[in-house]
């Protein structure tokens, strides 16, 4: 997998979830097809009157969301920006996604503003296959943030977190160590280590 | 549609994306498994390690949204609250749900945290049909929040709003009047209108 692979992945699902931060600050998310993935670009469109333009425009921070029928998960966090060129770029879309005309029909089209999202990180999380996997890459210029656990050169190697971990995914060492592609972030090696050898990142 | 059948809706599709707020006040998402549906209550879970429960923790705002495959759009927006008796709703979660034992074998589930939304509001919006629909519900205490456009009394009954509107969802009369059921809200008639009639909610 790579950055475009996983935008294409959205694309092949195309009625993604699209969150955004409202002006209350409160979570708001709704179903919006991706219309075009081109490099590691992600294009949607929003129509001016929806709440989901309003806070695009005042913030631009979007977390997406999909799942493929083999149970992968993909989640794309970035910024979206409205294109330039707003009638060119809808025109091109809505060659790409003809059905838009049913909800849109003529010139009502041009109610609808472009947005691309090119810079952040998309991560690919396949629940799929035992152990799970994990991968995360930068988009654009984007960068990948560091989530779950990390061992300590505090670990005693009793290993208690090997036991534990549903996943299995700790190896013996000195220190253990997590294997950050097989991990749930789920927190249990955390909470039973005896020496609190594991830490948060 | 009540807010109940809402709610089953999203049990059925199961996988359902659900957004919150990150402690940089970022939009945050990921698919989660609705667990169990009881009245207008919603039941998931998650474990104690993941950002997404020290988000639920901090805040307890969530937004929870999902598309059949007929392409009706279920959002739920409400609060999130974790339950007391731990052990006995994950017992009861992973009864109703037994492929969780794959993912958290044995005893490794007591590391996921049960809670419930039962709080809040639910939208039903029909894209499958023409003119598209959309109903509200309150969910528990929960209130509905109006969205969208109406004419005022400004109109002056000249019809471009009508004669524009994607869905064709404005009626004649004194004022002409939006048919709430069926608007998109893309905001175009608030646009066109020559003598700013139309407000928005
Ligand atoms: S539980 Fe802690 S001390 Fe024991 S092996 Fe794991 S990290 Fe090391
Ligand atoms: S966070 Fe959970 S899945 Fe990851 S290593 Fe620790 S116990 Fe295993
Ligand atoms: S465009 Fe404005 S004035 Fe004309 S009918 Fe519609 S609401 Fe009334
Ligand atoms: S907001 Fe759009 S769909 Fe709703 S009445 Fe106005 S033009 Fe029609």
């Amino acid at each position: 997998m790579n950055a475009r692979n996983c935008l294409e992945v959205l694309r092949k699902i195309k009625d993604v979830a699209f969150a955004t931060v409202d002006e209350a600050g409160k979570p708001q998310v709704r179903i919006i097809d991706v219309m075009l993935v081109e490099g590691e670009c992600l294009y949607f469109c929003t129509s001016r009157g929806k709440d989901f333009y309003q806070q695009l425009e005042r913030d631009g921070n979007v977390a997406v969301t999909a799942l493929t029928p083999e149970f992968q998960m993909v989640r794309l966090n970035g910024r979206a920006r409205r294109l330039e060129n707003q009638k060119e770029w809808i025109d091109r879309i809505f060659e790409e996604n003809p059905s838009m005309n049913d909800v849109y029909p003529g010139e009502s089209r041009y109610v609808l503003e472009p947005f691309a999202i090119d810079c952040g990180e998309v991560e690919f999380f396949d629940l799929g296959v035992t152990p799970i996997s994990r991968e995360s890459f930068p988009v654009g210029g984007g960068e990948v943030s560091e989530k779950g656990f990390v061992i300590s050169d505090a670990c005693i190697g009793c290993g208690k977190c090997l036991r534990g971990c549903p996943q299995q995914c700790i190896e013996e060492g000195t220190p253990f160590r997590i294997m950050q592609e097989h991990c749930l972030h789920c927190g249990r090696c955390f909470e039973e280590c005896p020496v609190q050898a594991i830490l948060r990142r």
